[in-house]
C-alpha cells in the first residue's frame, strides 16, 4: 500500500538513511518509515504525499554471538528469516507472530509488537538491547549497544521503541534471542465459564511453571465460526469457553509428565470438563483452530476489530457487556486472546458496515475499557486510525509531554505526520 | 549518610511529594531524592547542601493481583518485605540483591538495579509495567498502569527507569512478579580454565533450559580470599576458577534430574574438574562462598571496585591484563561475578588507597572496556562518582541528547543536581 506517495526510496545503508532525512529535513519534506507493511492501524501508510523510506533492502545479519544468543542485524530483516537463522545456532526470536513471514524486525521494534511468545520471553521493552536509529535531522544515533546490563545513563533506545516512525528512523536492532525449546507440547481444553478459564490459568500455572509459553482462549461463538466456515472440528466436546496451552522445555518427558498432571488435575476438580493433550497430528489441528479466527470472521461480512488490554479478571466482562449492547444489530459478538497477557481480541461482525453500528460500539468500548484502566491498543499501537482515541489509555499530562518530546526530536515535524499522537492542540 | 544537607523531608503521600516540589521549583531549590540510600556511586548522597527528600514513610501496598502477579506500592517499600509480602501468595518479586534488607524498590527502579535474578526474570525494563512519578514542577505524571500490553503512545515512564532522580521522584511503582519456585538448587564446580568455565555455561543452558537461574563465576583468588578471612572452605578440589549454579524450577524430581544429567555430562567431557549438587547445608555453604567475596576483599585492605558489562567470552581477559598490567603495585587483582549477564566484578586490593595506583587502574579500566563496546556500569549506575566516565559507554550524540531530556524535564536543575550527566559543556 502507497497512499499517494509519489517516491518510495530503498536505501541500503544507514548513511543512506541520513543523507534521505538530512535531505527532507532540510526541505520540510515529510518522511513515512515502512518496513514490512502489516500494521493494524495505518502507521506505516502515507496518509498525503509522504515519501515511504523503506527499510526492505537493509535485510543484511551483523553479528551473532553463539554463547550469549545475541543478534545484531539490520532493520529490514524479515522476523521468519531471522527466526530460521538463529534456529541454526540453536536458539529462537523472542517474539513470533502471524505476520512473520513479511514484517520486518525494525517495524517489530518502532511497533513494539506483542505476539505469541510475551508470556515467555517478555516483551521488546527487555529483549531490545540495543538500537541504531537515524533522528528527523539526519544525524545518526548509535545505541547498538549488544550488553544484557547498561546503565550509563538515560536509556535511549526505550524512546523509539514502540513509537511507530515518529521520532526516528530504526536502522538497526541488537536483540537476545533465547534457547530454542527441545520440545514443545499443546493441550486443548473445553471450560463451563470464564471464571474456570481464570482459575484454570491459576492451576496450570503453578503446575507447569516455567515451562508454560502460551494461554490462549477463545469463546464458543469463535469455534462456531471455525467449524462452518473452515470445516475444521474442535477436538473436545462443545463448552462455552475453549483454551489452548502451549508448553516449551527442554526435556520433552518432564514436561509430557508436568502436562498430564496437570491435566489430570484440572479434569479431577472439574475446572476442565474435556481435555486432550496434543499428539503431532492434533496439535496442528488444535492451533490451527486458534490462528484461524481471524480468517473464520471475515467469511461472515464486516468485521469490527479491538484489540484490548484488561485486568485478567474482568477480560470476559467486555464481551458480555457489548453483546448485551448490540443485541441483534450485530450478526456475532466474539471474544479471544492471549489471557495469560491480559489481551482481549474483540472481534463484532455484521453483514456489511454500517456507520450506526460503529456509533454503538465505539467510544462505548473505549470508555468501558478506560473504566478499568486497560488498553485500547495492547499490541497493535495507534498509527493513524486510533490515535485521537489516546486519551481513553493516558492522561492528559502524559500526552502533553509526548507532545513535548515529539517537537524536541522532530521539529519540524517530517517523521510519519498524522500518526501516533494527536494533533497538538 | 545526609552530606552536608541540613534538611530531610519524609512525605508519605504523592500529594506530598508534589507539594514538596512545587514549592522547591518556585524558589530554585535543590533536591536529593533518596531511597534506603544504599547505592554505591554516590546517587542518593547530597553533593553540597540539596534537600534529601527521602521515601522511608511511602511504604504501603496498594493492591496486589493474586491471578496476574501485578504488585502496585509506594517506593519507599523495602525490597524484602515486598518479597515477603508476595511470597505469602506464592509469588516472588523479580529482583533480588544483597541490599534487599534495606532498599527501597523506588530506588531500585530509579537505578535499574540489577542482581541476582535478571538471567532469569529480566531487566526492571520489562518487569516494571508501570509509574507515578512527580516532576520537577511539582505536577504528578501517572503512568501507573497495570498491564503487560499497553501501545497507546511513547513508554514514557522507561525514561524514568535508571535516570537516578534526575528527571522526576518515583512516587509509586507496578512490577510483574513471577510464581514462586517450587524448588530451588545449587552447584558448584571446578573448571581448569575461562575457556571451560564458558563451555560448560553453554552446555548447561542446553540441558537446564528454562530451570536455569543464576550461572556466577569466580577466580581462585576469590576462593583464596574467602577461605582465609572468613575460615569457609571450597566444597570441591582447587581449581583456577569456580562456578555456581541455580535452579529454581516447579518440579523437584525433574530438576534434580536435570542437573544430575548436565553434572555427569560435564564431568564425562573434561569440562568440569570437581562438582557438586548441593544438599540443604551444603547449599547455604556454597552460596555463601559467592556471596561472601565482597566482606572478604575488606579485609585485604583498601579496594577498587569496577563493575563492568563485557561481551561474555572476554570477560576474564580484563582481568588478565589487569593483573599483567599492576604486578607487584597492587595486592590482588581479582574477578568474580554474573557471568551469564556478562557482568564483571573486577576488584583490585591494595594495603592503603594509592593515588598512583588509581592513576595506573583508570582510565585503563575504562578505556579497556570502551574497546570492546562493554559498559563502564552494568548495574551500579553512574551517580556522582563515574559521571565523568560516560563517554566511555555512550557516544557525544547520545549524552548530547540525554542532555536536552535534561533541560526540557528538569529546567532549573533541581533535580538531582551533579549525578548522572557530566555538566553540559
Amino acid at each position: 500500500i502507497a497512499g499517494c506517495s509519489q517516491l518510495v526510496l530503498k536505501p541500503q545503508t544507514t548513511a543512506e538513511v541520513s543523507q534521505v532525512l538530512r535531505y527532507c529535513y532540510e526541505r520540510n519534506l515529510a518522511v513515512n518509515p515502512q518496513g514490512g507493511n502489516t500494521g493494524l492501524v495505518g502507521g506505516s501508510v502515507p496518509v498525503f504525499d509522504e515519501i515511504i523510506l523503506s527499510t526492505a533492502l537493509m535485510n543484511q545479519v551483523i553479528s551473532f554471538d553463539k554463547v550469549s544468543g545475541i543478534l545484531v542485524c539490520q532493520a529490514g530483516c524479515v522476523l521468519e528469516r531471522l527466526n530460521e537463522f538463529v534456529e541454526e545456532q540453536g536458539f529462537i526470536m523472542p517474539l513470533d507472530l502471524g505476520a512473520k513471514g513479511s514484517c520486518h524486525i525494525g517495524g517489530n521494534v518502532a511497533t513494539n509488537a506483542g505476539g505469541l511468545r510475551l508470556l515467555r520471553y517478555g516483551s521488546l521493552r527487555g529483549t531490545v538491547l540495543g538500537l541504531e536509529v537515524v533522528l528527523a535531522d539526519g544525524s545518526a544515533l548509535d545505541c547498538l549497544s549488544s550488553l544484557r546490563k547498561d546503565n550509563t545513563g538515560y536509556d535511549l533506545k526505550q524512546l523509539f521503541i514502540g513509537s511507530e516512525g515518529t521520532l526516528g528512523v530504526i536502522t538497526a536492532v541488537s536483540i537476545l534471542c533465547p534457547q530454542r525449546p527441545k520440545a514443545v507440547n499443546v493441550a486443548f481444553l473445553g471450560c463451563q465459564s470464564f471464571d474456570k478459564v481464570l482459575e484454570t490459568f491459576t492451576t496450570c500455572r503453578a503446575m507447569l511453571g516455567e515451562i508454560l509459553s502460551a494461554y490462549e482462549f477463545m469463546d464458543e461463538k469463535c469455534m462456531e465460526l471455525v467449524e462452518r466456515h473452515l470445516k475444521l472440528s474442535s477436538p473436545v466436546a462443545d463448552s462455552p469457553f475453549y483454551v489452548l496451552i502451549e508448553t516449551s522445555g527442554s526435556n520433552s518427558t518432564h514436561d509430557e509428565e508436568k502436562l498430564n498432571n496437570f491435566l489430570e488435575q484440572a479434569m479431577a476438580s472439574g475446572l476442565v470438563t474435556d481435555g486432550t493433550v496434543a499428539t503431532d497430528d492434533k496439535k496442528i489441528k488444535a492451533s490451527h483452530l486458534r490462528e484461524r479466527i481471524t480468517e473464520a470472521l471475515t467469511h461472515e461480512g464486516y468485521v469490527y476489530k479491538y484489540d484490548i488490554s484488561l485486568p485478567v479478571a474482568k477480560l470476559y466482562d467486555l464481551v458480555t457487556d457489548v453483546r448485551a449492547r448490540l443485541g441483534h444489530s450485530a450478526k456475532n459478538v466474539v471474544g479471544y486472546g492471549h489471557l495469560g497477557d491480559g489481551n482481549l481480541h474483540l472481534n463484532i461482525t455484521a453483514e456489511s458496515y454500517s456507520h450506526s453500528l460503529l456509533d454503538a460500539i465505539e467510544p462505548f468500548v473505549y470508555e468501558w475499557t478506560a473504566g478499568c484502566s486497560g488498553s485500547i491498543s495492547a499490541e497493535h499501537g495507534l498509527g493513524f486510525k486510533k490515535k485521537q482515541f489516546i486519551q481513553y489509555s493516558k492522561p492528559r499530562q502524559a500526552v502533553l509531554l509526548m507532545q513535548q518530546f515529539k517537537a524536541m526530536l522532530d521539529p519540524k515535524g517530517i517523521l510519519n505526520p498524522y500518526k501516533t499522537l494527536p494533533s497538538a492542540p
